[in-house]
């Protein structure tokens, strides 16, 4: 099924309509118990209605899957699955690392999804065929870098404290054989990946409105992504991206010891 | 010592003229050695020369500090300090958290500074009587929140990891009584807790190009920034900024108990 990147591009720009006037609504996130007002999940509602109603109007037999709204019509062979503000933490504290996800499967397999940044301008997006940005310096294909050893990686993940127990010890294994680490960056973390500026994601306790459509972007742009035991990656939990199949292997491995 | 706003955006433009474009140069970081060319050094380097020369131009009878080129008349009443790329883990990550930094000191107090983020196209400054900010949403004041309990902060560091010995134990007592803590921010922490969009910003092993030029940024907007042991925050090391003296206060009681 072929996506256009302009039913992609009206997706981002209504939710940005929604999300970017409350980003850094200071003073309102911590008061908002008292004043009972929440732009966040504000935002985060009125971002998910807004493009339900896109997906409604243009693939009525399509079923739909938010992390606000849940479920509607999933039987069907395909299925989007939005989330409106990834990232919420970093939303609040004003940092431009959020992005609203939205991802189309095909009997459960990711096959195009998009990630955007309105603050930014960025939108990387992928359909059947290739990985695409657009944003400051233009429209380019996202491709991953060829790094293929642990030593040469940058690694990204939100934050070391989601890992407990023994996913913590496997995490930090691998944390301490990288060469570069860089904390709190949610779904920007994907895109970064994607585009070629780091080489490895390493999450835990994922929702399927987290990483589905970050899969497509992923993979068309040449790298690999799965859960920790190598399942697909649509499954969620605990999820790594890697720029290369060999690196891949390499995490899983040192994840897996 | 009054610093046009005009002159902070030629410092930022020219800044940004060696920084950008060789921002997200995919493959080359991490290539250097082999290639014998490291766009992230480039930066560094052509940012801070540029940024020399106007200053040179403009305030002939001033010293300046650069963290690539070092000290040039600096037992001058006034001397600029400045750090062209801070964070430049971001920066050869693709994360537009980094910035340029510079700042000028009066009898070795900051008394102007500026911190520009040429990806996002924010410009934050501060001149002798105010904080200001212009980027997307249009030019503003800046102005730091209200919260002077840590249960209520919001906190950033760069990371944990930096925190060694008696200063992690230190830092940990503070980050498990805030409400929520963000990692990998670098100076974009500083220019958030500004905003209003942050409470707290807490770091160790700074020098002093790392955070003179937001010294004023930060107490312009009604914020308090000191080093650990509450001296000046610009002799650098352990520094601590807040968005309220009661905040502050609180911070550096938990951080010295």
């Amino acid at each position: 099924m072929r996506i256009e990147a302009d039913f992609m591009r009206r997706v981002a720009d209504a939710a940005a309509a929604q999300t970017l006037p409350r980003f850094r609504q200071a003073g309102l996130v911590t008061n908002k118990l008292a004043a009972g007002f929440d732009p966040v999940t504000e935002a985060d509602r009125e971002a998910e209605l807004a493009i339900r109603s896109l997906i409604r109007d243009t693939f009525p037999d399509h079923g739909i899957l938010g992390e606000e709204f849940g479920a509607e019509n999933v039987g069907n062979r395909h299925v989007w699955v939005i989330d409106p503000i990834d990232g919420t933490r970093a939303f609040i504290s004003g940092l431009p690392l959020w992005g609203t996800l939205v991802g189309l499967t095909d009997h459960g397999d990711a096959v195009a999804g998009m990630m955007s940044q309105p603050f930014t301008g960025e939108l990387f997006w992928a359909d059947d065929a290739a990985s695409h940005y657009d944003g400051p310096g233009g429209a380019r294909r996202l491709a991953t870098r060829d790094t293929s050893s642990i030593a040469d990686a940058t690694m990204c993940t939100t934050t070391p404290a989601l890992f407990t127990g023994a996913l913590r010890e496997a995490y930090d294994r691998l944390e301490s054989s990288v060469r570069l680490a860089r904390y709190g960056t949610d779904c920007y973390a994907y895109a970064m990946l994607a585009a070629g500026n780091i080489d490895l994601v390493v999450e835990t306790g994922l929702q399927p409105y987290d990483i589905v459509a970050l899969v497509p972007i992923i993979e068309r742009a040449g790298g690999i992504i799965t859960t920790w035991d190598g399942g697909p990656a649509e499954k969620a939990g605990d999820i790594v991206a890697a720029a290369t199949p060999a690196l891949h292997a390499a995490a899983l491995e040192m994840l897996n010891r």
